[in-house]
């Protein structure tokens, strides 16, 4: 072995479009050449599945799919000249289809590796559609040996990298696809450096960034030495390419220059980027520029706004103020104050009328509720508002935010067709208690009071009704998000989360408040996942189910 | 061996709810107990995860739940006496979880298998939850060396069944919770007599009713010889208990004894008896025990009434008519006719003051629009009727059926918190041209017309603009449905399609329009799957995705 052997590689940290194999190619043959002719990299090293975006779902079923794969691959492949590269994309074999990487060099794929653990948990699928590779790959450059490991690989101890580590690799390649959750970057970054540790190797870990559907994948890309110790480390939500230095050391290991550290990112911040991240390129995808929003004077919608307002720009967003009779005046106040401070256009439309019109027409048929559970009128109020926010939606050609938020959807304090009405919800899976931290964020990261301290202080109310608070028929929003994580992002049980210290008649309330609202639920826009388990494909509970608690 | 070896079997064709373990319980009990005391059988097979109904999704995520399921099953083993039981539930061990039965004998739990082959794919997802089994059970009862499979298990060659042969086995007993779609019973056939003929043994095929979310289970259990041939065909979508005799024959193979066999059903008597038993499952799991309809005068809502009021019975259905200035006449009077022909009470309430009121409201802000295309106005009329829907849904406590067929659920024909609103969608996935085919059986199976001869030979039309037909954007609906089948349930591509002769512009518009409209599917009801892919959890696409044939 040479003493003097080292190498640059490049970490791709790129945003993947689903499906979208012609722009996906475009920006990996930019990077390719960016990587070789500006950095003078002697390798790049793409994320996982890169081609096709990740997850591709059920267009994998889809023959001619997979003929469009093939033809940017070659495409891909046959521009390959001076670098080596490694990408990543649905390989259709007479073995199976696999998640596979290969290495291209000078127009020619040399060495294929296909994924080995395949994650079929959370929102993942890929037994739905994958082969399970069982073969490593190790190739040289320059003197060194590289093995390489996709996703999941890298997660389990005794697994693949320890196979390369068999097969003489000195370095590990991780291409990468891995959603954004709370606390994911540090649970992430904390692999990484245990699976180095264990095969004693340094490891470059390659990510995508960008957003699909509910998933938002937030970058960090990375490289560690053997002893887990972090070299490199890249931008969270921004694309960039990552120089990554390897040198052979005296005492022959690989090493990677250390090069100096990112400022790291607040949780707020972290979940603050993911949505806006996650809004943007939904609403973009969609074909929409701009974005309408009913601003109510609540908590909920005085965090969506400046959410729209980062993600589409001020220009973009407008806020529909729709006050009823229920509707206490400094609400109103309050909308407008932040509209304004914003700067967002904003219009007020009372409901009023409609919902006159709407009571008047319908009494002679169900006439007056004596029950005072009745949420009939309520209803009509919430579902006015969705009326006049998707006219408008229609008219001018803007999607509509929803903006109801996790607590809320879990327990089904939301009006189906009403509140509920729009194209994506930002919050849905941000629990109360984080919405007020967004909330301090905002204000606190804008240097001014930009979400009125009024609208976080008052007690959460839907003022569909006079006097009514949330807290009427909820506990407290910290014993509720408390219970709430419990049971539907950890899966507890009754009386496992009793045991938490959590009073039994108020846990088996919302446990039914849960189970009972799962209809709700499965008509809701999609939003941004920022949890371990969002309602959505990541939570596939029956619709009805006989099992209760009480 | 004994040349005079029988034994009664009897198969128990039960319904399933899921996670309900104490009313399970209790009818594997009663079934017990009637085999044994009644019928005088040997034994009793009961249909797959017969303990927790299938598929019990994530609640086989929570602990609890298999600490519940334990229990339940502690609870059936020790009633157990007289009779040999094979009951079936996942079983949590030391080396994973699995899809098992249990040979249950005297109090006593005698031997387990565990399913070998897990489908995921399709609806399925077993991956996500189960650890594959890989032996087989083979036990001995009166002489007769008998083998187990679970559902998958039997719908390949070379595989468990092959097995249990080679470990002696001279019957099969197949346990099974096979979701109903067209052709499925057919197809179900067709595979245990493969399975028969190619171990050359008999088999029995346990199945159960009822309907979960969007599955129906249909029954039509059986028993075939080692030939192939039916000698025992249960009931579809009726629960009972269906007795199998099996002797020894002189030439020592094991014999089932022929029985009538029942009327084949057709194909629509199949699909209506399906839908009808989705519709009423959701309905009175949901607490309710009626349901309201808007009935337009149009051919969707025609066939959707007849299916309320026999899954529900013509005093729990109600009918809502809300025309408006574009409601041709003859609508409102075949609504009437057929109403009153059905004997269901209707409402009828004009949508012309709120969609006025709407207008006047929102056109200071919007203006009238130009473009010929706009959809404003008519989505305002068909959310107006939504909202007096579930006005009247919320006051008088019926869920509201939608009436959207899979046609127009594909190319997006429907209006969001419109007609879409509503609780449950029997007819979502049923192609138009079948809805046609459902209007005639209707009609026919009375004996008299029901839906007016009118409804179903004019041009459909949602009725929202002045002259407008459903043919004014798309092609002919037998020519659609066509397009769809290939597209949406065979997943062919663009040339694909072209190739089986149809016009390339057509199709590409249509495709165009099938993947634009994901968004609105993913926020609509539940209804009854009734294809081989349906939309819902039976099509995983992204909501997004650059993939275009345009």
């Amino acid at each position: 072995m040479n003493k003097s052997d080292s190498i640059k590689l490049v970490v791709a940290q790129i945003e993947l479009f689903i499906g979208n194999l012609e722009k996906n190619k475009q920006n990996i043959l930019a990077a390719v050449t960016k990587a070789r002719d500006e950095l003078k990299a002697d390798l790049i090293l793409f994320p996982e599945l890169c081609i096709t975006g990740y997850p591709p779902e059920d267009l994998l079923l889809r023959q001619d799919f997979h003929e469009a794969v093939l033809k940017t691959k070659l495409e891909i492949v046959s521009e390959v000249k001076g670098i080596d590269v490694i990408i990543s994309f649905p390989h259709q074999t007479e073995k199976g289809l696999f998640n596979a990487a290969a290495l291209v060099r000078e127009g020619e794929v040399v060495g294929y590796y296909y994924k080995q653990l395949l994650p079929n948990y959370s929102v993942f699928d890929e037994k739905r559609y994958f082969t399970r590779g069982t073969e490593p790959l190790v190739f040289e450059l320059k003197g060194i040996k590289i093995g390489v490991a996709i996703c999941e690989d890298i997660w389990f101890s005794e697994g693949p990298v320890k196979q390369s580590k068999d097969a003489g690799a000195e370095l590990i390649l991780s291409l990468n696809a891995s959603p954004f959750c709370i606390d994911k970057a540090e649970i992430r970054k904390k692999i990484v450096q245990d699976r180095a540790q264990e095969v004693n190797l340094p490891l470059v870990y390659a990510h995508n960034v960008g957003a699909h559907d509910e998933l938002v994948f937030d970058g960090g890309s990375m490289a560690v030495n053997a002893n887990g110790d972090i070299a490199v480390m890249g931008a969270f939500f921004k694309a960039e390419l990552i120089e990554v230095n390897c040198l052979r050391a005296p005492t022959n290991e690989i090493i990677i220059e250390n090069q100096a550290l990112p400022k790291p990112y607040s949780d707020e911040e972290l979940i603050y980027s993911a949505i806006v991240q996650g809004v943007r390129t939904y609403v973009h995808n969609s074909g929409f520029t701009g974005a309408l929003l009913g601003l109510s004077g609540g908590i909920d919608s005085a965090v969506t706004l400046p959410i729209a307002v980062s993600a589409l720009g001020v220009e973009n967003v407008e806020a529909v103020i729709m006050p009823s009779r229920y509707t206490a005046a400094h609400s109103i106040e309050d909308a407008i104050y932040e509209a304004n401070k914003l700067g967002v256009k904003y219009h007020v439309v009372s409901i009023e009328e409609p919902f006159e019109c709407f009571n008047n027409l319908l009494a002679p048929i169900y006439g007056k509720s004596e029950d005072p559970k009745d949420v009939t009128e309520q209803n009509i109020q919430a579902r006015t508002r969705g009326m006049i926010l998707m006219a408008m939606s229609n008219r001018l050609g803007k999607i509509v935010l929803t903006t109801g938020n996790k607590s809320e959807m879990a327990v089904g304090y939301a009006t189906l067709y009403g509140d509920m009405a729009g194209g994506y919800a930002p919050i849905k899976d941000v629990f109360k208690g984080t919405v007020y931290k967004l909330a301090d964020y905002i204000n606190s990261s804008a240097e001014q009071i930009i979400i009125p301290t009024r609208v976080i202080k008052r007690a959460p109310s839907a003022e569909l009704a006079h006097g009514q608070v949330d807290q009427d028929n909820l506990p407290p929003y910290d014993v509720l998000d408390s219970i709430l994580l419990r049971y539907v992002v950890f899966d507890m049980g009754l009386n496992q989360i009793v045991a938490d210290g959590f009073d039994r008649e108020v846990v088996t309330k919302i446990i039914a408040m849960v189970d009972k609202n799962e209809y709700k639920r499965r008509q809701a826009a999609p939003g941004v996942r920022i949890s371990a388990k969002a309602f959505g494909r990541d939570r596939r509970f029956p619709i009805i189910s006989g099992y209760k608690y009480n």
